[in-house]
């Protein structure tokens, strides 16, 4: 835990803040359904207990994130508007937490972002910026944004307002779910990992937490391997929700709650999301559906558990549908 | 209401019947959720309540009916077995119905049913018997597993107790959604149709029910136009679970209970179904989704509204997605 020490204290959300968030975020933001399905559960040999953030609004679980921290502003903040680099979800979740308050979103989005996610955005009221599709454009564009106007950055996941925003998943699906004892997320970043860590370690220390990372993006897999934080890894992956780079505050929350990361080749998460659009008929997208592919990967571990499974989003271009035939 | 005289007071469910088939397939049968959405609000100009019975056992409403039938039945009656012809969801149905009695389920299936569908009834463990699509020889098959195993018929529609189990969906919507005004549902045999039919005029009969009928399979609007059954109509629509004519018990009721019927072209029903499966994340079939063309059809005169939209079936084959693009 020496590394969470070096830190400031507020680089960590606490309990009370996920408690926080979700009080904050409440008159703006769903509760969403869990949904259960026969079929899957044979096939799992599990109780699989989907919580369908996919049907949070803006089709993503970004908005907890982003609306708690848009929330989190003083007024004279607030005024000078936010601003994010998303390559879609967070930042549509930004637009539209960003509405609910009546202050401008500034999103920049690098080239060959999602169509559907992009149009998301705009549709949203978000001011967009477009840019080079490396990390340095991204980070350029958004100092040139907030110098210009003052714009708050609210970090895609290494924040801890938006940590705080996303593990008030995991609150919420405790409360629905007695007896849950295993929990399966997606991990880009890490921002989700990271807020629903926090909330079971201080709830339910006996869940056991998985992180679903793709083979083709697994900087996280490797971080907590060599236990140190890998950034060099370029992203081969059709989840294009999990591309980003593990955060440092969210890498150092991963180590020291010891989560444990699948990785899963692409294949897998391609089947596992046509299983989840013929049988759970949820139209989520590869970023969300990786969570099966990583419990059928692991599956004999996990028999006979109740499982939380995280489905994070549903924006999918359904003119460029992946199903491998 | 002369025409309900004439026929057998059992031919028709009432209000008693419906709710007798609430408390039988309650231990069976899903309480499905509702779902909104801003979107399609604003889209729609009405306030939007979609009742998921794509979320139902065996992925379609079909299965309250099935069920209500099969646990009708006395315990010699059973043990015979049931069986019916059906293109799908009902044939799926009966069979995931027949299962929680322990008992056989003969399923007929006319040549060029959907792959999808077919693949659900063996799973459900229905012994499947083909014939030609004619409507001759369906109830040619049926009448021969009668005669050689004793097997109680169940009509997809014209079946007093499966419209009652059908009927059990407005029960639970008005229960979950309150101060609903309309309610739209897709029309084939019309047995749901005729229970929801049942069920509002007895508990809210300020409720607008509109049937939603393909275009090309338009028998139901035809036969109240002319005020007689008409039976001799060629389907051609993509909604295939909506080919069937009308039932003549179907029939009687839609008219004494003087339901609208709204003709929707495929054309409007794939746009609809493209929308569901983005905005609403559900991957509706096409029969489901003909409600949401029908209302955007005839949309101003329903302004303002809270209409509940009953989402029918999830049973699309995904190798074969029949968007319009």
């Amino acid at each position: 835990m020496g590394s969470i020490d070096s830190m400031s204290e507020s680089t960590f959300p606490s309990l009370e803040d996920v408690r926080a968030a979700a009080a904050r975020i409440a008159p703006h933001a769903r509760v969403t359904p869990v949904l259960t399905n026969s079929v899957l559960d044979e096939r799992a040999g599990a109780e699989l207990f989907f919580k369908c953030e996919h049907l949070q609004v803006g089709g993503a679980f970004k908005f907890r994130g982003a609306c708690n921290a848009v929330w989190s502003l003083s007024d004279v903040e607030a005024s000078r508007g936010v601003v994010t680099h998303s390559s879609g979800n967070h930042g549509t979740a930004l637009a539209l937490a960003a509405a609910t308050r009546g202050i401008p979103a500034h999103i920049i989005v690098p080239a060959g972002a999602v169509a559907a996610k992009l149009a998301n955005i705009e549709r949203a009221g978000g001011i967009v910026h477009r840019c080079a599709p490396t990390q340095a454009a991204r980070e350029a564009a958004c100092a040139q944004v907030q110098r210009e106007t003052g714009a708050t950055l609210v970090h895609p996941y290494a924040d801890p307002r938006v940590m705080a925003g996303q593990g008030t998943i995991a609150l919420e699906l405790l409360h629905q779910v007695p007896d849950l004892d295993t929990l399966i997320v997606p991990l880009g970043g890490g921002g989700l990992a990271s807020g629903c860590a926090v909330a079971l370690a201080a709830l339910a220390r006996h869940v056991t937490m998985l992180g679903a990372e793709p083979a083709g993006a697994a900087d996280a897999f490797q971080s907590l391997l060599r236990g140190e934080r890998v950034t060099d890894i370029q992203p081969h992956t059709i989840c294009d929700g999990l591309r980003a780079t593990i955060g440092e505050p969210n890498f150092i929350l991963l180590q020291s709650h010891q989560v444990e990361v699948v990785t899963v080749d692409d294949d897998a998460t391609l089947g596992a999301m046509r299983s989840l659009w013929a049988e759970l008929k949820q139209t989520v997208e590869p970023s969300s559906a990786i969570v099966l592919a990583a419990l059928l990967k692991v599956g004999e571990r996990f028999a006979g558990r109740r499982i939380g499974m995280v489905l994070t989003g549903g924006n999918v271009d359904l003119d460029a549908l992946p199903f491998a035939k």
